[in-house]
């Protein structure tokens, strides 16, 4: 039986104010479909360095909320810039944690889309491919597509931070269905 | 002409302290050349969170120690545990800030070396690829091989953190060599 | 309505005779579970060098019945080697002319298992990753896992070919399991 | 001592006639420094698909041809399309050649330089990384920048295959003068 409505977990692996990455974020949320709810887990800032020691001891209380985020969701829709070819160190901390146990891990076989955007041309193409290794690991089914990369993102965000561009905003509807379908698939059974 | 003796940064990806990656790390500042100087940058747990919004306002004290550790330095030598088949979010954070202004980046030209260890077996193949790809980026020639992917780490180690095992005592070793007749041929000019 | 058997189209990325590669997938074949076909298609070294203008004029007859074999199959095996860290180009060849039209391309949506056997000790980890990465392109998804890494394979099969390894044998069998649930479960509906 | 002229051999990685990537080898040719003499070997469509039991009978002349060109140059210069997010098997399969014995391989120690178009927007950013990679196997020194990403080929290039965007132009030409001094530095001594 699946959960009415669905629920995503939303991470944008930004930690910038004026963030391309986060806009895209808040606009998959008005688009999302009927009966898929995201909810934005923001306080990747207050996430500490990883560090086995500290974790010895207990999670620190923003991990435990990271964690309990991750794991109440049916899905989780990651966001991310892309730095120096590759997935932020901010963001692969935050799912470097989210891996962790107890209870093996709140990511294995969580169902996983991506988005990201760049001013440049390539959408961040490298750090998702970067992160889908990292979900293999995890086992994390991630969708294969469609691929949501935002290029010449200045071009297609209004100074408010709005998604002003029609083609992209359709492109992101897309993905959140077909991540619906997705999720009901993988998880079932 | 050369400085005498070279020098060269030490990043270890870890906070663990009983890190493997730190241990193999202080294990080559034992069996260095002579002519290389290894200082390590111990901080990368005060670095904080990359945030564009943060760096607008003035680089962080750790993050002006870091860039500066890396800018005197002949060269960098990089030790990275794998997570997630992945690079650790700590050591991309850290090179996600000494990426950036001013001055391009302490990064753009700097001759870098990696190694890793892992207790099973691919002694974190992946994230050194990964690294590399980091590296392409910002323009700092890695050094083609040796590489050292420390397999089986908990047999390699004593209990105290040495590096028992000889034959990879030799092959960092190995890599030292190479990485000052790198440091030459690719700084010089 | 799934059919009954389900069929799945086997391909080796070697093309020597005693291959641990070959000999790996010839033992999918006596440990798949009740419900499986596994069929090999095993003339990769007929398939000519990817060229568009031949394409254009016609595919070759090889190229039409790996199309058709992959076409026909519920799901696709691959068995790769690793050369040069990478796909072994004879394999790459196969899946570059197989993601080709007609008909968008036997590839979309086709749920794929990956293993590999090497001599050393990585198990064609790297290979893995980058056919994850072509089947993004290709739309195709991927178990997330069990990940059947074969290292040591000079260990683990006979020298007639048989694979006598117990736990690798039982890792494949679990494979194929899965893979069963992931077709059934992804190309539902 | 240097040699004068330099020599670098030009592989490119699509067969067809109308390639863009040919195109752009062809245009090298055209806008390289003096000193450096490009020849291209053009015969990667007579490459047989590789087979270590082939090899153990001895190459085939074109492979024979082929280490003999790679040699015989001071540098490789590699133009690669991108066929599914990755090196086009055509491409690869020479390289995996090209990567075997006698004498450990031509490619030790071979500096490299890459280049790549695609008619969309990406200029094979995945493609090059993924040669990088087996550039680390071959211990082959590839210059780390400037990148040649050549986006909206079909812009670039005029129906007769000229290089007509002189951005595009100058860009190779940097290129190879940085190859030329990358290859001074890394084969010295």
């Amino acid at each position: 039986m699946k959960r009415t409505p669905m629920r995503a977990c939303g991470l944008a692996g930004s930690l910038r104010k004026a963030s391309y990455n986060r806009a895209l974020l808040r606009a998959a949320l008005s688009v999302a479909p009927p009966g898929l709810d995201i909810e934005i887990f923001d306080r990747l800032d207050e996430i500490p360095p990883y560090n086995a020691d500290v974790e010895a001891a207990g999670d620190p209380e923003p991990v435990t909320a990271l964690k309990a985020a991750i794991g109440a969701a049916d899905a989780l829709l990651v966001v991310t810039p892309e730095y120096n070819y590759g997935v932020p160190g901010v963001l692969k901390n935050a799912i470097d944690w989210a891996s962790r146990p107890p209870n093996g891990s709140v990511l294995v076989g969580k169902p996983v889309a991506l988005m990201g955007a760049t001013p440049g041309g390539t959408g961040t193409a490298r750090a998702q491919l970067a992160l889908r290794q990292s979900f293999v690991f995890t086992r994390s089914p991630v969708l294969p597509g469609p691929e949501v990369l935002v290029a010449q993102a200045h071009e297609k965000f209004a100074p408010d931070g709005s998604l002003r561009d029609d083609a992209t905003r359709e492109h992101v509807r897309k993905l959140l269905e077909r991540l619906v379908r997705w999720t009901e698939r993988v998880r079932s059974g």
